[in-house]
């Protein structure tokens, strides 16, 4: 009961802290947005007939104000634990809690960091893979000392080949660390139209919220509790930032915004012991690199924009194509293609050789047609919703059939 | 003994990693130059006749090279810590020792990321003053949960006023907090010609690291080995970056690097338990720092500019001047003047009614002559040796005067 207590006054101060944060991003971007469009930290807007100039990387306010949120939130949580200065016994100090605490920092700083200066030097592919990776290390490192299970259950339909659990060691860590990087470039994949980026990971966030909510009275309570006081104040800043993001957007977020938000959701999940279902809640995303792999290995011709093209007379957006010489294709292409425009995936243009770009935007418009850039972000974002609810129908229902008990 | 080879060990290990870093920024910065270039990260080299355009901000390659050498020796330093996978106990683990790693890369990385963006977009005042105590909070907390000291111990001439030991208990946290604020705005304070910045660093971070040399065998040898861990990869990439920095400069070193050494000092100082003798290897910096602040306050008159002045003719640097109305100045002002000039630090142009600048580079031309700006960089830096000495004189020699016993 002290417990309860104590964890739900903590979580009020959390939601202060949340509030208050979306309170100094939301005044703070129109502030310096004038200054990153000063220093040349500005796109076209290429879905607009007029194509106005819009201030980049404003990811760099929440990102900014998020760090300063925990900063302030750790004096609260470890505050009771705090003896008497002077006084020279520290047994009741939570260390671990603490060591959790730096290392998300630390590698949401570091991903921030390295997502500024891409949005500002424009970085090599490289650089976006491997730095995620060493950035996660202290996580892992973490993982290893708050003896995290490198063990995965086996589903009972499979235990007569593989037994009832399966045993990764090392493995289970370059699985981690891969997720850190998936993460980080996902959200970064799924963008190009207003308000998609930022509104994809407040759907993720109040996504895995819900998730540790309901987990609370569970075993892993303390895993959630944590989980809960990261991404409020993620989801607050992240509200903020959508705000001038909507459409028609006053701010892009940058690939600040995007690795931001990416290792966030790598954090919770290496940190929390949750992996597995922060990928069921990023299902939209790992659709959209599946599907974007023949284009970004070149097994089908990538053009070097895939956003959605504006038709200027209707005002409406329409997909966009890679155009492609038949003979130049491989066969391995060629099937790509055929399957993809089998499951209409894809359209394939054959009078002008081309065929629409290989992303989930496109095949929306696919499906539904010509939409205005409003109604297109409304339509993903309500994926990534439908998404989060086959999460939850996977996470607490299907699992049942496939596992004999349910945390 | 087995303490002392693995320690002998770990410090092969760190050399090595400390090698390879200078030999990456080295390969890096050339690369990385023109980027910044590309995108007006870059500013007129004043103190020459065609003030040439020099890319800016090139701290960044240093400090995120030394971060990746950090992240990349932790692993070596724990690692027989790790027990097997799968094994159950992890008692033997030193915990507070990764703590320590993480806290120092948490603190550096923040204001890695600070520094870029103040490059970038130019931030006023108070970010510079309220981010960096912010971000130094984990280090506080470290230092509270090492059982860090608040004690200070009186000199014994005036140990019959105060008694022997001040308990300073959270003023001590207070002078730690602005010990960082201090130190990550003091090296961007004594900058303005050629090499001056990676210099000053190169020369304190060797400074420091001799004396934990020189403690190794000490009872807090721990503590010393942790800092060389820390200032060796430091020393490395700050070598590097001095290479190109060097007169003529081929790129700048940008906020970024003078936030990134600042805080870098205030880490292992803080984290090291030696903050009195980190800060007696800055004098220079402190003196240049007080020194200064009749003009950062108003008191004196400041132009924007306040490093010394390129005469075309001579090839030579001269004292530049802040001009002043005798009229518009306080009584206070009059007074620093006075005393000023009587203490021969400055020069007092009546005719022109100006003052030459408050700075510690212009009181070496005040008292040199003109020079040529290599000169005078290698005069600052011989300073900075002569304080350094003067340090290990105070630290090693003199203490003996004021305390009974001496560390
Ligand atoms: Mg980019
Ligand atoms: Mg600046």
């Amino acid at each position: 009961a002290v417990c309860a207590v104590q964890g739900s006054r903590m979580l009020l101060v959390c939601t202060c802290i949340a509030a208050a944060a979306a309170a100094v991003t939301a005044s703070l971007i129109p502030l310096i947005a004038p200054m990153c469009a000063a220093v040349g930290l500005q796109g076209k807007d290429l879905n607009k007939v007029s194509k106005p100039p819009i201030p980049e990387a404003l990811g760099v306010v929440p990102a900014a104000v998020y760090l300063v949120a925990i900063f302030s939130f750790i004096p609260f949580y470890f505050n009771e634990h705090f003896l008497p200065f002077g006084d020279d016994h520290q047994a009741a100090f939570p260390i671990s809690k603490f060591v959790e605490f730096l290392s998300a920092l630390l590698c949401i700083c570091c991903m921030v960091f390295l997502g500024f200066a891409d949005d500002v030097l424009n970085l090599p592919w490289r650089a976006k893979l491997v730095l995620p990776t060493i950035a996660s290390l202290p996580l892992l490192i973490v993982y290893h000392l708050n003896h995290g299970s490198t063990t995965v259950l086996v589903p009972i339909q499979l235990r007569f080949i593989l037994g009832t659990a399966l045993h990764l060691s090392g493995l289970y860590y370059v699985f981690m660390g891969m997720l850190a990087v998936f993460c980080t470039n996902a959200i970064n994949i799924l963008a190009g139209i207003n308000g998609v980026e930022a509104g994809q990971s407040f759907v993720i966030a109040l996504s895995v919220l819900l998730h540790n909510f309901v987990q609370l009275d569970g075993p892993y309570s303390a895993m959630h509790e944590l989980s809960i006081y990261l991404l409020l104040p993620f989801a607050g800043v992240t509200a903020a930032l959508l705000y001038y993001n909507w459409f028609p957007s006053r701010v892009f977020v940058g690939d600040t915004f995007c690795y931001f938000a990416g290792m966030m959701f790598a954090v919770v999940a290496i940190l929390c012991h949750f992996s597995k279902t922060v990928l069921l809640f990023m299902i939209p995303q790992v659709f959209n690199f599946v599907f974007s792999v023949p284009q970004l290995f070149k097994i089908v011709p990538c053009p070097r924009h895939r956003m959605p093209k504006l038709n200027a007379e209707t005002g409406l957006l329409e997909m966009s194509y890679a155009p492609f010489k038949q003979e130049e294709l491989s066969s391995l292409g060629r099937l790509v293609i055929f399957v993809a425009r089998t499951l209409r995936l894809v359209h394939l243009d054959e009078a002008n050789s081309q065929v629409s770009n290989f992303t989930i935007i496109n095949m929306l418009l696919r499906w539904f047609g010509p939409m205005s850039e409003q109604r297109l972000c409304v339509y993903v974002l309500l994926v990534q919703v439908l998404g989060s609810a086959f999460a939850f129908g996977v996470r607490y229902k299907l699992a049942g059939v496939f596992y004999d008990v349910v945390e």
